[in-house]
């Protein structure tokens, strides 16, 4: 089975759709998302014991930032072959570094000996209105905060041996302030973890609508647009590859000065019925944006 | 280092102590516990996929119960070299169905391929007021729920080919509705996850206590008097070996019959002055309990 085969598979025996489960609890909500990175998939040849504890811990946040949630804490289960003290020492701290950089505390761990190094980090957070996946209406406007190819531009660097670059580039900063600024206006939230076109397809299908996109309003990365030789190339780092947790967000028309004032995004597009498709305007053409991403 | 070394230094850097980390909210306490399993070390030969799903929650619920907390919620992540239908179909069903007898629910997920399985359970709960390792003291009882060496047990039936049984006893039940029970009177409280002897170290070092054990007053299991050849394999597989995910508290000598009409208990000895140590009673030698146990 493909991964996305075996979600569609587990969507069926569990309650998945969103980026982090939701428990009510009392007047607020609870959020629980649980991420595994590894060695051969997610800790690259030149990536920092740092940078690996940094991003471990910002993929969970960035599930609770998707949500707009607050984060109350995160738990981290960590596998090695062996536990050389300063590589640990310094995973740890970036870890710390990341906790620190989202006003949150690691407040727990479980070790064990493991043939590959493996990290799974859990957040906890919690949110007075979560928003879904699913609340996407036509006419309304598609926005994604930041710039879009970032870690596709940093395994180039790190082919090149660009190390310090590649990793700054790597220790991105979960969208917690946008998130939370962002709640209470948007009408459906995602992180883009496997790309801007896979991430349109999920919130299109929980959404039950299309998109249409337009190609000159999608803000990519500088350093996407320094490294890639054609358009092709841009399109590729920056719609396909993913790993960029940047939100990807519906946003109703008349909610969009009260956003502007909220925080920092672009408006790249249009929320249209499910029947149109998920397409993207390229010059004078329409063309419909394949289904395809980075599969962890 | 060793896993004991890494958990020291973890602790210098993180709020380790206890089985779950406590996050106050409003007038409730959360609980969140992580726990890593592998092939290698925690899935012998034998055992099912449906028992490798029941386990991977039981040991985060455990975690839970051992603290005197209801569980909210947990949530999986699952690294596996291919993902077999079959195989995942039978682990998510031994998962839930461990989930159903605790009374919780498995909310949510991730997928990873990796080169060994691994299953990293995290659990989510809540406590009025949760039981901590640290609140032990002299002339309190000491006592443990169910019997001990079951894991050590099964995994003889298992070299022995007798899978149905060793599986049976694999799939333990966490002690929540015990540890529920207790949590308004017992003193300190841990589960037994390396054995009944480094766990007495572990209540002992948070506690700043020494404990002195009867050995006719364990509770072995059955199962281990049947298998073990002599006295010295009992206390191996009841004693050292661990995983037997039963609770060991303390309980101040007045509350002991309250605590007997909550659920039942074996007392099998009483807190000292930490410079007495940990001892065990064998017949009229008072011996030193050696602090060794398995590592995970």
């Amino acid at each position: 089975m493909r991964e996305r085969d075996v979600i569609k598979f587990l969507g069926e025996k569990l309650p998945i759709g969103d980026d982090c489960a939701i428990l009510s609890l009392g007047k607020t909500n609870l959020l629980l998302t649980t991420d595994m990175l590894h060695r051969q998939t997610d800790f690259p040849e030149g990536m920092t014991p740092y940078t690996m504890g940094w991003r471990a811990i910002a993929v969970s946040l960035s599930d609770i930032a998707a949500m707009g949630g607050k984060p109350l804490g995160v738990v981290i289960a960590l596998g090695a072959p062996e536990f050389d003290k300063e590589f640990l020492e310094e995973l740890l701290d970036g870890a710390l570094a990341c906790c620190d950089a989202c006003e949150t505390k690691l407040i727990g761990g479980d070790t064990d000996r493991h043939s590959e190094l493996t990290i799974v980090t859990t957040a906890l957070g919690r949110a007075q209105k979560p928003v879904l996946r699913s609340g996407a209406r036509p006419e309304e406007l598609v926005c994604v905060t930041g710039d879009l190819g970032r870690t596709a531009a940093a395994l180039e660097l790190l082919k090149a041996k660009e190390y310090e670059q590649a990793n700054e580039l790597l220790r991105f900063m979960p969208r917690l302030r946008e998130g939370q600024a962002l709640a209470p206006l948007a009408s459906s939230m995602i992180d883009i973890s496997d790309g801007l076109a896979r991430s349109l397809y999920q919130l299109g299908e929980a959404s039950n609508v299309g998109f249409h996109i337009d190609a000159t309003a999608i803000p990519f990365a500088l350093e996407v647009e320094e490294l890639a030789r054609d358009q092709d190339e841009i399109f590729e780092m920056g719609l396909f590859f993913g790993e960029d947790f940047e939100l990807l967000f519906t946003l109703p028309q008349e909610k969009l000065f009260e956003a502007r004032r909220a925080c920092e995004f672009t408006v790249i597009g249009r929320v249209v019925s499910k029947n149109e498709g998920i397409t993207m305007q390229l010059g004078l053409e329409r063309v419909v944006l394949p289904d395809r991403g980075y599969e962890h």
